[in-house]
């Protein structure tokens, strides 16, 4: 399985672009993070993801989980977060929204 | 809306039991977290409180959204966090739960 990987220097809103896109092409995403930063990156990136798609008639969740890797030679702990994808213009009881914030300039 | 408030100093697996109690319990589960050791320790927690609520038939996934909020007469940016609950034991179009190496070379 193919990840996004996302670090603590990762652009939100290019992370974001990926992920859009990916879910427009009915791409699985999966996004593996390494570190708060990373995590944090990625959770802002689907924040902002979620208001581009949203407008499309689609809405983004994401189900985090641990993962042990290598990373040079190093065991590590990793978060994976599966992106799974709502169609919100069909379902009754879709998911509430509280409208992301289509911005990179969210520095926290 | 009531926000289970998530700080760095936070501990994912006391996080952990309050949304999976929460969860069981039928009440709207929301995170509020500032900063990006908030961010890590909640989705740990969203992690976690995963594996307590699987093995129940239950799963949950989590859609970030920007906030402005004040703290102490300052404006701050918080990513909240809404749960959304899956009854895994009766869809069978239960999410599917990624595992497997990392392989992609997406990196961001």
């Amino acid at each position: 399985m193919d990840f996004l990987k996302v670090s603590s220097k990762s652009s939100p809103a290019s992370v974001a672009g990926a992920i859009a896109g990916m879910v427009k092409d009915g791409v699985p995403v999966n996004i593996q993070c390494v570190g708060a930063g990373a995590v944090n990156q990625a959770t802002k990136a689907i924040a902002i993801a979620r208001g581009f798609l949203i407008p499309t008639g689609v809405d983004i969740s994401c189900a985090p989980t641990f993962s042990d890797i290598e990373i040079g030679g190093e065991s590590r702990t990793a978060i994976r977060i599966a992106i799974y994808v709502h169609d919100i213009s069909r379902q009754s009881s879709a998911p509430s929204i509280s409208g992301g914030r289509a911005s990179g300039e969210n520095v926290l």
